[in-house]
């Protein structure tokens, strides 16, 4: 989709699903307060052994994207739990890239859990992925044909949906964004 | 120390302890084989409260200090291990995106677990940060005015210094480098 095309949309927003063995992104185009979707789409690192290559994927696919849709803001599906702590460095490491290549081009971020997107998204925080993609292709009315092989895509594209819903909501209504609340918010789930 | 300068080493190595408190750096200077101190540094984050500001800065500053002393290599220190699962993760973001602004400049980045660096400088693996920054004094010769009032300068420098020895070894001596490699030669230590 080329600069004319996006000049259609008051507001761009990009969804980025960081992982290390793929990474899922989706573009979503807002008309007034109408979403649609721009693109969506997944970068398999599976292939590559090296990590700082895996990592390096990361930071050019996530600067390309954003030099081509010029989103105005990037929402995140960050978990905040993991099975253990070396799968969570390696998942920080891959966020850290993601969210440097944001950083480095002044494009604000807002990080949501996976159940509050699917919460937003489905009505039901424990929703499946397959069941967060058919939701999303009614709201967005894309065909299956659409659909990416991999439900990374989607669960980017469901992130970036979560933050033009909040973004509609007052601001007194919003759940916690930042870490420090997030933890302030709830005490019990810091181990 | 500009560029003029910079001109008289045969490599330069740039040594990173990247935190989400504070940010510590050394660049290393090679002559030969001979080891020279060409900076050291902390940036300090906790006045941020903002955890994507904190991870902005660190960005910023190994981006800055790459134009600046234009290293032809990174050396991290890297835990592999953390308290819990969040701090791995606020870590794991804080090298990600450092290891981020090193990628972006095509800088080969080597990470070393801190016992390995303590190792290296002090023959101990579990030597003081103390013991470390006494020892790189003795052998980069510089003055105790010199030392930066935080110890992650020193513990930055240290992890430049490690690097710099590692590279006088013949390839086979050699450690496993990467995080593939790490886990496959400690089995047990993977949790």
């Amino acid at each position: 989709m080329n600069g004319d095309n996006l000049k259609q949309y008051d507001h761009i927003i990009i969804g980025i699903d960081p992982g290390t063995n793929v990474m899922g992104y989706g573009i979503l185009g807002i008309k007034g307060k109408t979403p649609a979707l721009i693109a969506m789409g997944v970068l398999k690192l599976s292939r590559f052994d090296d990590h700082y290559m895996r990592l390096h994927r990361i930071y050019e696919r996530v600067e390309s994207l954003i030099t081509q849709y010029l989103p105005d803001e990037m929402a995140i599906e960050a978990p905040f739990f993991g099975k253990n702590v070396q799968s969570m460095l390696k998942l920080g490491r891959a966020q850290g890239v993601a969210i440097a290549a944001a950083l480095s081009r002044q494009v604000p971020i807002t990080e949501y859990e996976p159940r509050k997107i699917k919460m937003a998204i489905t009505g039901n925080g424990a929703a499946s992925k397959e069941q967060v993609a058919s939701m999303l292709q009614r709201i967005l009315q894309f065909s299956k044909d659409e659909l990416p092989d991999f439900l990374d895509a989607t669960d980017a594209l469901a992130a970036a949906l979560c933050h033009h819903y909040e973004r509609q909501k007052p601001a007194v209504a919003r759940g916690p964004k930042s870490w420090k609340a997030f933890i302030a918010s709830h005490p019990d789930r810091v181990k």
